[in-house]
């Protein structure tokens, strides 16, 4: 039950770093709040986005308290030892509440950020000081991310010893709970206004970007920061959080009581090198952004691998016999601890590595597959779409082939252990995050520098020589977009991976704890992982719908709450003409109530899809089929994923490739071409695809917490069928029940002909 | 080894039926023939399209026969009883030639019949001669493909006895694969003339679809009939050789020789339907065609369960016991044979109405979903094409969750025992495919009546009554397109989970041949169908990434091609400006001859992707691994194949909906975004999509063809390792090659800047 001496010594001490790290987050936001704040103009205008943001996190808050009130009584309904649900429950509600804090940290941060970075562009020196903000900025939310995110297993591990891997599913449940909701919440928000926005302005009024008479402009900078600052900086504490979980269940079958702990301590080590990373990038005199970022992440990496080796090395012994004894069985295993852990955190690493290179190659905007989408503008807005879906197909396919050969390195390195390859695979996820905390420092740089364009063109307070150094900060910022979202798909492909093991063992474990075999004829092939019984076929197919369904649903609801957008800037331009002179001044706080309101109305329906189809097929197919489920989903998942966003990151950059004056430059057709593929990529890159990371995570998580349930009640002289089939039924109702509900609302917004009626001009 | 005298009597008789069933098509070719050519232009213009057709699939045979004598040889290569490997490689041959020669004839018929079609239409009375024609036409070919497959099988089943399954599986490959590369072929060939001669023709001089004038349009009617003809007869006929093979090497493992007849029973009685079928389908007075279609589809269905309900009493006894033996034990299976046969069988035919349903729901001009696509053109081409995307994911969702559910429906009715269950898939397979005479028949349809307007438009010789009457066949066509589409995804899905059963017990033989156990460490982990393994996984990833990597190759084939088209088109246009008044003639035929290079050289990459990435997969990383493979394959590419088909189905008919005078009509700023849509639609819905039904099956039968090679290669004391990674190495090397290759192509596409270079006037 107790750690020993020395585990409880090291994970104190682990405790103790992650405290520090936070602590350098708060001397970094220090020192970004000190910075000068610019004119009056320029805090006029953040202060709207400030108070858009913020309000927007907060009605979203308050209705994902009452679900995550629910669930959490719901967790506390399932089988097995009080203290430790007790414990689960809570620690769910702390995942949660540290996911919902990096958030909104993200989020209040940047909107501060933005207008500084906006002020010192101006100033001379511009160039490196607005880029240290912009980077500085991204430290806070990095040392945050791993802080919490190292400072909530280590409270596990030392509260509950031997069983903080069943508390731990708690903490990492919430944490991509609330991560998912975010990211499909502000994906919604930030490109039902960016959509909006450019339908009206750019496509019919002719006006450039953020220009102040466009009434959706406050709330595009407003999306910008709930969206890409919050969704995404709750989306990397997920993946961090369930990675690190998955590495100390795992790792507790594999090694014992040091399985445990060496995952913590790798990812101090990631913490120390989060610390240099921050410390070390900056940009040097006039090269470019993306120099600066590849040599902080390349550094980051190596000290990285060489870091963990060493722990690895100094912490675990050279025989597998000499482990504390692990549930797996390996003391006989083969081969040295050492070398495997090292082995393993090295390919994660590498991982990282293959993924930013293939990711630059796909969307780069000096790189063939860009440039030949770009070119397809030459024929027209239809050649675009196409060209840039295959890229997305191809570009898919190479980064699901590189997380496959690297799990398939990972397993040659257990010698075709499977639970030893699980272990090892969790801690590859771990060397991966390794440089999470560099990652997310130069992801941030994507929204802060493109809010503060964004105010300096509004409040016209800006030389040239400024607004040139916000444009190449800006541009830096869409290639490290792109990159985190490979980053974060990866850790999603391990962490879920990993977990199937922490399944097997709690389906295993409760078969033994029951006292039951799984039988024959329908129960047994409902416990059956084989993947040529027809039910866990249907499994994987049903697995790959969800992600279908999801990504469609996210897609559908930006076009949705686009078309909302749409008709109010419509409005707003056609009953005040002074708005196009610029004598009024638009309404700008109505936008951004309609993107609130329309992103929480629609977030509920993946959201519940999410939750509840695994439950679904849990419990009406069993636990066989719900593995297929999740292996289907997983495979889809990650094709899907980087398919929207390297399609989305294509069509983004070959509309900047024209802009910058190819293939007849801006205004040309060739341009509007690619206007439209940019705004196809918009819900794709922002929207479904960013947020099927903690999808495929949560779904992994809620099988694993109802894995038990299923088992009790469908082995044995006991078996409930008839409480099975209607748990199963109640779940298929709510998930379908919110889709079709979706529906619903799609069919009256189309049935009020509003379009016809607001916009009788474009219906001849 | 030799059938028992009842068994033999039974299948002579289904010979002849299969005899008779050619006879019939043979009196309705003549029937079809025998109607009038029409005027002397028309006769002209459909002589060229005829010989572009027939040049374009001899040079695509002569191509394929290369490749079809490799395979032969390499499929001998494999290991076996002597004599079954000849078998299997001579009909391996056979149902190559079979394949090909229903192509060649169901384009044959076409070419003749779509002139006879626009001539009857301007005749009195012409509607119903019009649709006489066109559905006689369909009906030769339903009813050859029924008598091929089922003349095929029973010659197996008679000359092999009880070793048939292993050289159906030769015969059902050689189906599969040349079905794969015609629907690639000649997906690509009708929609880069079709995509080249719209964006020139309709976009950019604003003339008519068909208008003489533009060089693409003979080009695009004979991509009708190579694609549309040619390559759906062919992968219809390949859905049922390949699911009657299931049945049959399913049906020996449970029902023993009375399980391996049985299946040939069900589909003797589906070549009744079918017959009954063509003779009772005709358009009754002024009722639509679809309405038609729908009463032809239902009675055929009802009669089809009743005959097949009625022979099972026949035939089979009342008890497991009574059955002949099998080798899955199923002799103390609680239940009655007739029963769970008739059941299965019914499943199936109800799965097929199911389907008929959804796939109009979501693509008929006047259902919500393509109401709701027809609406966002008002917003302009990105919302077009995120609703049709958006429609296009919601309908696979729903069909992948129609298909699961027939599954398991399969599996409740075997009681959960999978060999059992396996069969009964397979048989389902064979009840969906009662209804094939008439699906086939009335979906050749489309493309006759689509052709028969086009020669129409071109000669000039039509009454606007007959105009408007061949109008209203060619929109029949479209729906009925996209239903064929939805049932041969079904079959595809039905018979690769029935195939798995085949891939398991030949493993299972040929360890208990080789005499080993699977040993443990990396051997076991290659032969564990575990999901849970991180390999098996892993499988399931480069599945789901095989079916990405080959939808965007097809799509990229056809953007490179009609760009090639668009080139010639302009060219034409520039150098004879006669053309353009009328006074010259296009030569039409160039740009036949580069849709035919360009398709044949473009074949060549999917094509080969197919093929070999199975070999990679099961000589890399095991058996395990390559069971995943083909389950994420199936999974993803169920979703991907239907997705792609009513997305592109939402979009054809969301811009009939917008031509026929909605939000603006022809001309209007909603049309220009509809006909965008559409485009993008195209290689989706014609192209990539139904191509991958038959590459699910040709992976499908490869991996059942090299199980037993993988097996005896990689277990026991002789396990050769070296060779074994030789093997997917190179395997490897030839898929990827392929690809690479592709896009080098593409890359010298793009370096020699054609698009500057010929389009001076659009780089400004």
């Amino acid at each position: 039950m107790q750690l020993g001496a020395t585990s409880i010594t090291i994970v104190s001490v682990i405790a103790l770093v992650a405290v520090a790290a936070l602590v350098m987050a708060a001397v970094l936001r220090r020192q970004v709040l000190a910075a000068g704040e610019g004119t009056a103009s320029m805090q006029q205008i953040a202060q709207a986005v400030q108070e858009g943001a913020s309000a927007y996190l907060r009605r979203q808050y308050r209705t994902l308290a009452v679900f995550a009130a629910v669930v959490c009584a719901l967790l506390f309904l399932l089988p097995g030892d009080g203290g430790v649900r007790l414990g689960r429950s809570l620690f769910f509600l702390v995942g949660a509440g540290f996911s919902a804090a990096i958030g909104f940290l993200g989020m209040w941060l940047a909107t501060r950020a933005n207008v500084r970075v906006a002020a010192a562009a101006s100033l001379p020196g511009g160039r490196a000081e607005g880029a240290r903000i912009a980077f500085r900025t991204g430290g806070v939310v990095g040392m945050s991310v791993v802080g919490l995110g190292l400072l909530g297993a280590a409270a596990v591990v030392l509260l509950y010893g031997t069983q903080a891997p069943a508390v731990l599913e708690g903490f990492g449940f919430g944490a991509a709970l609330l991560a998912m909701f975010m990211r499909v919440g502000g994906g919604i928000f930030t490109k039902a206004a960016d959509v909006g926005a450019d339908l009206v302005g750019k496509v019919e009024q002719g006006i450039p970007e953020d220009d102040p008479r466009n009434a959706a402009t406050i709330a595009d900078n407003v999306g910008d920061n709930v969206g890409d600052c919050a969704g995404m900086a709750a989306d990397l504490f997920e993946s961090y959080a369930v990675t690190l979980v998955a590495a100390l269940i795992l790792g507790r079958a594999a090694f014992g009581e040091q399985g445990m702990v060496f995952p913590l301590i790798v990812t101090t080590m990631g913490a120390l090198v989060a610390a240099l990373g921050v410390v070390i990038t900056r940009v040097r005199g006039a090269e470019s952004g993306l120099t600066a970022i590849n040599r902080g992440f390349y550094v980051s990496a190596l000290v990285g691998v060489l870091l963990a080796s060493a722990a690895a090395y100094a912490y675990l012994p050279g025989t597998f016999a000499a482990l504390t004894p692990g549930t797996a069985g390996l003391e006989t295993h083969d081969g040295d601890p050492r070398l495997v852990a090292s082995a393993a955190v090295l390919i994660g690493v590498v991982l990282a590595g293959v993924i930013l290179w293939v990711t630059g190659y796909f969307t780069g905007t000096t790189s063939k597959p860009t440039l030949h989408v770009a070119r397809t503008t030459l024929t027209g807005p239809a050649t675009v779409v196409l060209s840039g879906i295959g890229v997305g197909f191809e570009s898919a396919v190479y980064t699901a082939g590189i997380i496959a050969a690297a799990i398939c390195g990972v397993f040659l390195v257990a010698g075709g252990s499977v639970p030893l390859a699980l272990f090892l695979v969790a801690l590859a996820g771990c060397g991966l995050l390794t440089t999470v905390g560099v990652i997310v420092a130069m992801d941030t740089f994507g929204p802060v520098s493109d809010n503060a364009q964004g105010i300096a063109e509004m409040s016209g307070d800006v030389t040239p020589e400024g607004a040139q150094i916000l444009t190449d900060l800006d541009a830096v910022g869409n290639t490290t977009k792109a990159v985190t979202k490979g980053i974060a798909i990866a850790t999603a492909v391990l962490a879920a991976t990993a977990l199937f093991g922490s399944y097997a063992d709690a389906v295993a474990h409760t078969l033994r704890d029951v006292g039951e075999g799984v039988g024959d004829g329908l129960t047994a092939a409902m416990m059956s992982y084989d993947i040529i019984s027809p039910v866990t076929l249907v499994g994987v197919i049903l697995g790959g719908a969800t992600v279908f369904l999801f990504s469609g649903l996210a897609i559908d609801a930006v076009t949705r709450a686009a078309g909302a957008i749409v008709f109010e800037v419509r409005r707003q331009f056609r009953e005040h003409p002074g708005i196009m002179t610029g004598e009024v001044r638009p309404e700008y706080g109505r936008v951004v109530d309609i993107c609130t309101r329309d992103s929480l109305r629609e977030l509920a329906t993946p959201g519940l899809l999410a939750a509840f189809a695994p439950i679904a097929v849990g419990f009406g197919l069993g636990v066989g089929p719900l593995a297929g489920f999740l292996a289907g989903a997983i495979g889809t998942g990650v094709l899907m994923a980087v398919f929207l966003a390297n399609a989305g990151g294509a069509w983004d950059n070959a509309k900047k490739i024209v802009e910058d004056g190819h293939h007849g430059g801006k205004g040309s057709p060739a341009h509007a071409a690619a206007v439209i593929g940019d705004t196809v990529g918009d819900p794709f890159k922002d929207t479904a695809g960013p947020a099927i990371n903690p999808l495929i995570k949560v779904m992994n998580l809620v099988s694993l917490l109802i894995a038990p349930a299923v088992v009790v009640i469908s082995v044995g002289d006991d078996a409930n069928h008839t409480a099975r089939l209607a748990i199963a039924l109640v779940a298929t109702a709510i998930a379908f029940g919110a889709v079709v509900a979706s529906r619903l609302r799609a069919a009256r917004v189309d049935r009020e002909g509003r379009l016809e009626h607001e916009a009788p001009e474009l219906v001849r």
